[in-house]
């Protein structure tokens, strides 16, 4: 893992914007008051009982001194350098706090205050100018509505949150971001608790200056922060956001997030939340995963994942080796990998000749290994059997576990401290009923232990895919700069088929099949290639199969002028503009997909590929792929459908070449971002052979 | 809930087989030792800690005493009534301890002692003689190769786990059966330490005589147990255990089964570990679910679904009322509940309005409902708030979510207890850094705590499909014997479509289209109904489609002549012996389906349904069913099947009738279960409006 030069510039004196408010080395605390349970007040007692390393100003008018601290009746009069002012008063004096502290040379804000956009419009005005403020004077500003931000290394605790009262503040490697107060608290709560440890803590609020985005990329120039949790409601700066994740991926620090908002009514309940516009889920979700982040459901699976990734513990591949001391465990295990991507390979037959003198007699050594009770006789025979099982290097990871066996405790932990030292790949253990003190000791040498088998094998899988597309970003150039985001205005009109297609006709990627525009009583073309397709062409009708705007299998000129006709009357009875019929010849085919192309308000141009056809509709079988993306993001992402088992050719059918396919879709995204255009969508996009057909296609321009 | 007959009986004094064994007055233990941690010696040990309220025995010719009790030189020598006798000798001597028990009058057995069918064929035949003189002299044994019995009510503590060694016993209302000691011990040792508590603790081992079904059984009948717990490997007599889920169905019981060897790396190891055969996950996956078992992948799980089963907070219905004390916290409730079917309804209007006056003025009224930290200073407020959630008689139940707030945690634990008394609903709190004490306090008034969102709601929606499943099966008549189970053997030859469509006809459930068989240079049938559809018949070629064995779609006299001659030179070219060319008519059909029957093993008669066509083998969609099974039960199993949209009708192709395919289905299990056939696979099972059409089918009769 090398230092990206932005972490080294952070290490050797420290520029990222965001050092004057992390890692702050004076706090000015405004309002500051006497009693440690109010909101000012508690910020200095925490700093005060937790030795913070910097100065702590209190600022208040009406007092001399606040908790045996001299008290200051104003930032300007404190007369030393303030990195850092907290400001937790009423929404009405926030801005003249800013601006006096702007004036008095303070760097950064906290503001703990509520009452401004969450609340009303007139508390939007208010942070609105706050956001001017920063940006004019080149200040941080972390809220408003916010719960603060918090530095474990140098005791900086700019938060009111309860979650410290009770716990030793301990300094580790993982960090959060976190867009709620309250799920920060209970990250607080958990990592102090289960003796993790953080170092930065970082809540956003209403992030009227600093948001999620800048709060990672500061983490990725933490040199103490090594894993970054990320709870989000919403992403403001998209691109800032993305560019932030790839930065955390090639500084090989994981990213674990959780993004609210999943369900329909969840999404519902964030926008009353934080009056953030509901994102998209499918979006983020691809927004997440294409930049290699971490998607959890709940702060448990968060700290699971964490425990493997901060002990370093992540399996090199899915192959592991399952140790246990009962056999039904060992099933259990095989059970719970399955499903989860992860094998247990049989065991190589030179590692089985080596494990034969290791074990007992009555042991057949296999994977996974039953161990057996024996081992209550010699603990030693656990690290002689992890090295034999470790010498075959595709061996990823050994998963030992253990039940109770709390007598030998301690022997188990020797045994395994010294395994630690000769085994190459990842030990995890899964003890159920463990002691707290042998989960020290083991997590101290670097072997994450866990409470039972699918929190253990659900957080090697996650973290498994996690390390793996965050490899595959690191050898990737960072993303250029995307192209403008759509105006998400909903005037635009939606162009009739034919008129789709003739703009189509200006790429290649794509082929349009042959197709006349018939008028009413107009002479038709002659040679006609039957069988051919009749469409009734006007711009307000886009759905023509629903209406009986669409005529299939046209073996004749006779029913051809038949067809024609009834569409031409549909039109009349529907009272349509018509712009004519369509006629295409009927192209058979070996797949049927749909690719949907459009400019995303929050994340920008997005390509969808699906699965045409009714299946789509019954069970809906989709990937998203922010733009832009290479072939091979294209042709990976074509390769998580579900039906791509048919697409490479199935029970007869013919297969697609997946690699030429993806190219064709690679140039129609390259097409479509450099134009004008909101929305296309090809349906059916046809496959046959090693051509992609246009079949059918709405193409929404962008409104003017 | 109504107490069954046997459990009546068992509570007015008791009569169930296994009371001498689970409810023992008196216990004799074989070669009792001396010292409290050696096999012979640690039960002893337990009960006498444990204030065992029956009398213990030492049998030990080489002592007169043993743990200051009187040792008697041999059971006979004890010269009072003994229940039961605790065997933990070399496998050899077991057999001679058992005859001298049985002579002596003991009623039960429990043998620790490994050694026989799980190490070789002579431990089988030693443990077979173990099978007889239980069966001969009517007592129960349980094990060999087991981990032992305890009774929490009774201290009767038949064992030798380690699990219990650091705990206090305690009774509750949960209880095991597990075919796997490690396991059990793990579930005992999770169960004292979480406070949970228990009745019965059963673990089988080889089931020489006792089994988990009967263990089951005793459950049903003991008035202490409410949740049963289950970890299985392999069910042996399976009418009896099916009649025993259906019991505790009966009784209200809910069981939570563990059974392991989902995967196919799991049953090769669930193989080598005990010995018993493999079992067919699927089937076991249906047989729990028809019998209304929870089935969970973990112990974690298994404790977090007793949990809301042992307070009785399982939600009345899918609708919940939830409340919380951060509006991302509702988001990510929000999230949970809608991929576990569980939902958030809005509001009633007159709720909302009774909310109004309850809550701070800035909440407004909605589900999720934020209550917001404002709670702090008034927790009566959330038993005020419940009050007027409940009083919507569709909550079906009240989630409240807590973070921390460990200052006021007693308040809220006042409110809740207050407001438990009041409301009708069950009441579930999810609470983040929930203190012991909180948890125990709200447990002790029946409000179940969970730790984060994700256990929670996997919980309740897990229990509310139990619920639902048992309530149903209490209402339909146990289940019939069943007809004998499938020989297994491998000789059955299976027919020709032509013969396997002529046994069907004697059926009239699946109508079979009008046929003929074609002999080569015989004259035509008249008045052919084209299209047709020709067919090579042998019983050697199974599966005609991949041999080219099947031709479509012929619409003439000649098409056919050159179709059959087709057919003939190609059963020559694969020196097949041909039965002749079945000719039929080619009819369109709305949905095609595979219907499956046959006899398996382990379950006797099957049925599968699933989807025909290239879908299903690229992602099968399917359900079985253990037979019998009503129409209800089939219609319902339809209804499972992903493409169940497809078949209520979908974008403009025809729906099925359920109703009427269910009775068909229902009526051609009868006919299947009634004839010795082995298999009878339909395929495509082909529906068309009311009908159902065999086009294909392949049977295999019993073999002789």
């Amino acid at each position: 893992m090398t230092m990206s030069t932005q972490a080294m510039l952070s290490a050797t004196g420290g520029t990222h914007r965001l050092d004057a408010l992390l890692n702050a080395r004076s706090v000015a605390v405004v309002g500051a008051s006497n009693d440690p349970g109010k909101i000012s007040g508690r910020p200095i007692a925490y700093m005060l009982a937790r030795g913070y390393t910097g100065e702590i100003y209190p600022v208040n008018p009406g007092r001399q001194e606040v908790q045996g601290l001299r008290c200051y009746p104003s930032v300007g009069a404190i007369g030393k350098p303030v990195d850092l002012a907290i400001i937790g008063t009423a929404a009405a004096h926030v801005e003249a706090a800013v601006r006096e502290g702007i004036a008095s040379g303070v760097k950064a804000f906290v503001i703990f205050s509520s009452g401004f956009a969450e609340l009303n419009d007139a508390g939007r005005a208010l942070q609105e100018r706050l956001t001017q403020l920063a940006q004019e004077h080149g200040v941080a500003i972390v809220g408003p509505n916010c719960l603060g931000i918090a530095n474990a290394s140098t005791g900086l605790i700019a938060t009111f949150t309860t979650a410290l009262e009770s716990h030793v503040l301990r300094q580790g490697r993982f960090s959060l971001v976190s867009q709620s107060g309250a799920l920060g608290a209970y990250w607080m709560d958990i990592v102090l608790r289960s003796g993790i440890g953080f170092s930065h803590w970082i809540t956003t609020g209403n992030e009227c200056n600093v948001d999620a985005a800048e709060a990672i990329d500061f983490l990725v120039s933490d040199p103490n922060t090594e894993v970054i949790g990320l709870y989000l409601e919403d992403v403001r700066r998209t691109e800032a956001f993305r560019l932030a994740l790839d930065r955390a991926a090639r500084a090989g620090k994981p990213v674990i997030a959780i993004k609210a908002g999943r369900s329909s009514a969840g999404a519902a309940a964030a926008a009353s939340h934080t009056g953030a516009l509901a994102g998209d889920d499918a979006l983020y979700d691809a927004c997440l995963s294409q930049h290699g982040a971490l998607r959890v459901e709940s702060l448990t699976e968060m700290m699971d994942a964490a425990r493997l990734l901060l002990h370093k513990a992540t399996p090199l591949g899915p192959k592991l080796a399952v140790m246990t001391v009962s056999g039904g465990a060992g099933v259990l295990i095989a059970d719970a990998c399955e499903p989860r991507g992860l094998e247990l390979p049989a065991l190589r037959p030179d590692v089985k000749d080596a494990l034969v003198p290791v074990l007992p007699s009555f042991v057949h050594p296999s994977n996974p290994l039953d161990i057996t009770g024996n081992v209550l006789q010699d603990t030693p025979m656990i690290g002689r059997a992890m090295r034999c099982l470790a010498e075959d290097k595709d061996t990823h990871a050994i998963v030992l576990f253990i039940g109770m066996m709390h007598s030998i405790a301690d022997a188990f932990v020797q045994a395994l401290s010294q395994a630690r030292k000769e085994v190459h790949c990842p030990i995890v253990v899964i003890w159920v009923g463990a002691l707290e003190s042998s989960i020290q000791a083991l997590e101290a040498v670097g072997i994450p232990v866990f409470l039972d088998i699918p929190q253990a094998t659900t957080a090697m899988s996650r973290c498994l895919w996690a390390a793996t597309a965050q490899k595959a970003i690191a050898t990737r150039p960072l993303a250029p700069a995307l192209v403008a985001h759509g105006d998400g205005g909903d005037m635009a009109t939606t162009l009739s088929e034919w008129d789709g297609k003739q703009l189509l006709s200006s790429q290649t990627a794509v082929t349009i099949p042959q197709g006349w525009l018939l008028q009413e009583g107009a002479p038709l073309p002659v040679k006609l290639p039957f069988p051919l397709v009749a469409k009734l062409q006007s711009p307000r009708l886009l759905h023509k199969s629903d209406a009986g705007g669409v005529i299939l299998r046209i073996q004749s000129v006779e029913a051809l002028q038949a067809a024609a006709q009834r569409l031409f009357d549909l039109g009349r009875e529907l009272e349509l503009p018509v712009q004519g019929v369509l006629v295409e010849q009927m192209l058979p085919f070996d797949h049927e997909l749909l690719l949907g192309l459009r400019r995303d308000a929050r994340f920008g141009p997005v390509l969808t590929i699906a699965r045409g056809g009714v299946e789509a509709e019954l069970d809906p079988d989709v990937v998203n792929l922010l733009l832009p993306a290479s072939q091979t993001d294209i042709a990976q992402a074509i390769g998580r459908l579900r039906c791509a088992k048919l697409l490479h050719g199935f029970r007869g059918k013919a297969g697609a070449d997946i690699g030429k396919l993806s190219s064709r879709i690679a140039e129609l995204c390259s097409w479509f971002t450099a134009r004008s255009l909101r929305e296309v969508e090809i349906n059916p996009f046809a496959i046959r052979g090693d051509d992609a057909w246009a079949l059918d296609a709405l193409i929404t321009p962008q409104a003017a």
